[in-house]
């Protein structure tokens, strides 16, 4: 399969980790966000909304990383990324869009630049408004997981799933913008057990080839 | 099952038009954003987010407009709500995400009173914000139906899916905003022919008990 990607975007690290975890080779085709390669004519066709990841998969061309999620796991059931129970799967996957819906989109590049560069708000507020974000999921998260029974090493279960993805993906920018993460204990051992598996750990913003 | 809801919520209003597609009978728990009924103690305990919506099927909770579509398609497979191909349910899942996770989180009561109150940014650039985000998810809405050749009176096949409800719910606000709609033929005519449609109809906005 072949993924535009970009080494900080977090959409493209919870494809990242899917893909290794379900032991999937890729392609990766870089685009730099901050210089602006995903308004290019060339990518734009590939996917009109500007925006990475793009994954294809032969002449398959799949964007938004929790639609690509669903349909690898579809694709591909073993390991499933998604419990066996309905009702759990509603869990996780309502943990998932807090940080895939309502947390990261409002901390992208396109946002920020906005922020920066259309009301010059100014660097002190864009950091201020990124960190209130993060923080907004982070508590939602870590009050949910308190109140979840199967949640554990993982947000559900012994295992991987698509929760865990996005709780790891809404940490990672936390640590990059300085966010206190104290406050969230349940949150935090979840992440240093998935960061401590190969999968996750190889799909990190850092450990990528176009990391600066 | 009982819903807890805000009139003009476009994630409520989502919902709303699932449950009636499928002719779930529902009642409601209204909610005034505006006036923060989401941040009560009794809420924050159904929802730690303190968004709408939630929805209690029994004893089950559930959050996150699209998780709960996904998990009321599961419970209640007819009429179904994503096609049987599985490439075309990432398609529909993307679409869906467009407007679930990179346009309404965006222009939602809560970063509208961020700008407005913590950045004092005025109205005029606030309404400048909520038209920039909705625009471009309609743009990529219109652009990645062109390509699609299963999009004809809905967004794909001849039967409403997640997208066109994701599509409405994208209109809706645009609307309310006096955004330039011209632009999207093809949003347009899906969403002209879905309101149409009295599931769809019933669900708008204005039409609830606590429509203002």
């Amino acid at each position: 399969m072949k993924l535009y990607t970009y080494y900080r975007s977090q959409a493209s690290f919870r494809v990242r980790i899917a893909l290794n975890l379900k032991n999937i080779a890729r392609e990766d085709s870089y685009l730099h966000l901050e210089k602006g390669d995903q308004f290019a004519a060339e990518y734009r066709a590939v996917n009109p909304q500007m925006v990475v990841p793009t994954l294809l998969d032969g002449d398959v061309k799949l964007f938004q990383s929790l639609a690509i999620l669903e349909y690898l796991n579809e694709k591909h059931p073993e390991p499933p990324l998604l419990p066996a129970d309905r009702e759990a799967r509603a869990w996780v996957r309502g943990i998932a869009l807090i940080n895939a819906a309502d947390s990261h989109p409002l901390i992208v590049p396109r946002v920020r630049h906005y922020l920066l560069d259309e009301l010059q708000l100014g660097q002190d507020k864009m950091m201020g408004w990124i960190r209130h974000w993060l923080d907004a999921g982070l508590a939602a998260m870590e009050a949910l997981l308190g109140e979840h029974k199967e949640s554990g090493q993982f947000c559900h279960g012994e295992r991987p799933t698509i929760a865990v993805i996005a709780l790891v993906t809404q940490v990672t920018p936390a640590k990059t913008f300085d966010a206190d993460l104290a406050s969230y204990p349940r949150v935090m051992r979840i992440y240093d057990h998935c960061m401590a598996i190969r999968a996750f750990a190889d799909a990190h913003p850092a450990k990528q080839p176009d990391a600066e």
